[in-house]
């Protein structure tokens, strides 16, 4: 067994590895560039560096610095999380150079399905349906005709994007030429690789990904699917473990699919097999992710499985410690991303220093976060404040956690899209569990006047928990309904002032304390 | 289903209780003390009333009050928790007469088994082994002969004591008329009732307890096994579910057992059985406690059920929405208790100003607390600062799971006990399973130097997040073994003087970043 692993990440995923590693009684090392010198995962590692300055580039990207770092210090193993270097198969292949262990498939697993021309090739070829599509691109007519063939609407995605980036939906062969040039060079400037390939979009469809596991010696294992099809630009935003949408049959499809597809790829450590899953029951195979997912706690909620302990256990070459026979599944878990944007004002990226943080807690829900009082929110990295998730016996009950869950959730001083998320879970169609990809677009949610009341609520209770304020509370009336002090309203109104009249939003209230 | 339920407690389980209302969207009114109007429970509380002094005498265990701000307010029920009212069937009795349902047995149920001596007569006619004994005595000369006869050792106990409360172990006929003397004084001062009876006292037993619940039609549900042998002068300090020594056939005769006394006391709402079992499987009925225990959470993450929720369900005249067969018990579960007491100072209840906690996180931990940053901890309720429940796939990975998060505990100001926690999940036996209720007194644990070196480490690390404290760390040598600067020690030493040069405990470091 390993033991000492450099964690090259930052965060609540840097953190929840840094825990994972704890768990197995490995030392873990952080990294960490000039503005996360504070950080969660630098404070709770066993050892934390310095890679430079906060531009991604430079720290968290930088292959050299990284692996110069973990050689100095002793580790045997680099965990890289996801994003960065998680499916940069050079990133691989230079840590195995250095005599380090990548915790995460083989670089020729990374770059085959990163490849989503060769992917989709890998899952024909192991008899998982695709979307009708084109092979590799290189012009402008290429794609004219192959969108005539299958029809519009259609999807032009770059060969080397993945994680919902790079796509453009087209209705017509008017709007193809411009966009289809405008992707190219995109591909080209964000991936290196102008490469575009044209795919059929279906509509109302759901997005539902199956997580697997392999070791070294050849066994993988399925760990049911999740539903992720509350997405808001292509990036999901609430994702449920199971889906309501699969039944017993169609999850023993799904799954062979997804061990058929990584082991047509030699797969082994974490993936994820994403499909689109239409209204009649069909399957499309999407991508395959190789590395961890954002949203692995509802499956580890869910399964009972601890998946970064477990892609550890097999990167040092221990065999998987369960078949899928093993596993005891049970009940449901939904995960919502809290994310520093104001969903008042279009979902514009929220920055600066996070005065207060309250995470909630109590059964059935985890938080995965790495909040801090005081911690500021920079535009340099990806918005993901913290992670809650939510379980339940069945759905309601982890809807109604997660409810109580978000309604406990306090930020003050970045706004916060917890508004957005509680209604979302509210609206009729998502309780029903009748939702796809379109969803969020058919739903525009969000009543402004509640929002208004939530702040004012925010705003009191944030300042009593920030100044210790003291409530009038001893001789209160007996009804409870005593409204906050002028003492209160001054403080108020001095915060104002100090904040530049500008608004801080944060946790939505819920039902806060009448007696405030 | 009730619209409004009073919370008649405090802490860590009103606030737990508060929760579980909102998750069935039931509005929860919380009562609070002077000393608790800023507590988490009044916060989170959808409303909020005043009771009165911070002596229980006058506010927690005020029942006319209470029942009186239940009434004016417009509950249908009241929810006692653990501790104050929970087991006063003049309280459950008085809530009926107010028209409140009490979220717990009968008062007939109450009283019963509250007798100690009527529960061993109940569990006697049960089929239910009991520890040979005494019945009521009410002279010095009954005991003596009682204890000839069964032999010594022996132990006292106070017929409505419970809990752990109460008990006296007598070695030989000469400490027994005295003891026996105090020990009734002692009853009727603290209990009311002075009567006592004489138990056999076993040498190296476990102490287990089996959870049931009853709906009022009549199911009764058992939940499985608790071991709470580690447990220092009676109390309980470290839980788990299951037990290492029980065995599928003993389960199903514990449960078994379990549910035939709940049945014979007409049972219903959530109760506990608890056994001792000797360490030739032999297994005796000690008592039956008539309400939600402090170690619910560990059942809970193994058999997935919420006895929170459930016992409000059943209290409103619900059925049961499982059966035994339903369950889907998985993993293991460890609960340590976190109190207010210094380990390294005779266990002297510590009070005072908490300035800064932070509670651990993570994948398998929960954590039920009612600690913030600035609370006061009070010489006048029990010293529980919170509970953290750690689950794991077995039992080694519960136990790696809770030291990480005893390890990420931090609590200024106060003195707790996480040292002496952190110290026994060490010890070989422990991790053996290999434990009674003796084991603590054996087990002399708490390494002085140890602790030194812990509390420096504590303070450098609290102040650093109480402070905000900037590390220099931007250009810091590779190897990140930068000392504190000149700047922490500083004030660390303000610090030290401002506390009037009283050391400050609180959760041991374990291994925190050797570059602070």
């Amino acid at each position: 067994m390993f033991s000492k692993v450099l964690v090259a990440n930052r965060g609540e995923i840097a953190l929840r590895i840094v825990r994972g590693l704890r768990d197995l009684d490995i030392r873990s090392v952080a990294v960490y560039s000039d503005v996360d010198r504070l950080s969660q995962h630098v404070r709770y590692a066993d050892e934390a560096h310095y890679i430079g300055p906060a531009d991604a580039r430079q720290s968290y990207l930088n292959v050299e610095r990284i692996i110069e770092v973990a050689k100095r210090c002793g580790a045997d193993a680099v965990h890289p999380g996801y994003g960065f270097l998680a499916e940069n198969a050079e990133f691989a292949e230079a840590c195995e150079r250095a005599g380090l262990v990548f915790i995460g498939p083989s670089p020729e697993s990374i770059r085959r399905l990163g490849d989503k021309i060769e992917a989709r090739r890998i899952a024909e070829q192991a008899g998982v349906p695709v979307l009708p599509g084109s092979g590799e691109l290189t012009s402008v007519e290429e794609a004219l005709a192959c969108a005539e063939r299958i029809g519009y609407p259609v999807m032009i995605k770059a060969a080397a994007g993945g994680g919902g980036r790079g796509i453009r939906l087209i209705e017509s062969p008017e709007q193809l030429p411009g966009a289809a040039a405008r992707a190219m060079q995109e591909a080209a400037a964000a991936f290196g690789n102008p490469a575009i390939y044209v795919e059929k979009n279906l509509k109302k469809v759901r997005h539902i990904e199956v997580q697997v596991i392999g070791d070294r010696y050849g066994n993988i294992v399925p760990l049911g699917e999740r539903e992720c099809s509350i997405q808001r630009r292509h990036q999901k935003i609430i994702e449920e473990c199971p889906s309501v949408a699969v039944s017993p049959q169609l999850r023993r499809t799904l799954s062979r699919a997804a061990v058929r597809i990584a082991r047509a790829a030699n797969y082994h450590n974490v993936g994820t097999v994403e499909f689109l899953l239409d209204q009649d029951g069909n399957h499309y195979f999407l991508e395959m992710n190789t590395r961890l997912q954002v949203e692995h706690p509802v499956t580890e909620m869910v399964t009972g499985t601890d998946l970064v302990k477990d892609q550890i256990l097999v990167a040092a070459g221990e065999e998987l410690p369960y078949e899928e026979a093993d596993l005891l599944t049970r009940g449901w878990a939904i995960e919502c991303r809290i994310v520093a944007e104001d969903p008042f004002n279009n979902f514009l990226p929220s920055v600066g220093r996070v005065v207060f943080a309250r995470e909630p807690a109590g059964p059935g829900i985890r938080v995965e976060s790495a909040l801090y009082d005081g911690i500021e929110v920079t535009p340099y990295y990806d918005s993901l404040l913290a992670k809650v998730t939510a379980w339940g016996r069945n759905r309601e009950g982890a809807r109604q956690r997660m409810k109580r869950a978000l309604a406990e959730f306090r930020v003050v001083g970045v706004a916060t899209n917890i508004p957005y998320l509680q209604q979302i879970l509210d609206l009729p169609d998502f309780i029903a569990g009748d939702i796809d990809t379109g969803f969020l677009d058919r739903n525009q949610v969000l009543a402004e006047e509640h929002y208004e009341e939530q702040r004012r609520a925010a705003e009191i209770a944030a300042l009593l928990l920030v100044t210790g304020g003291e409530r009038d509370t001893g001789e209160q009336p007996l009804n409870g309904q005593a409204a906050p002090t002028n003492g209160y309203r001054s403080q108020i109104g001095a915060w104002r002032r100090q904040q530049g009249g500008s608004t801080f939003a944060g946790g939505a209230m819920g039902r806060w304390p009448r007696s405030f």
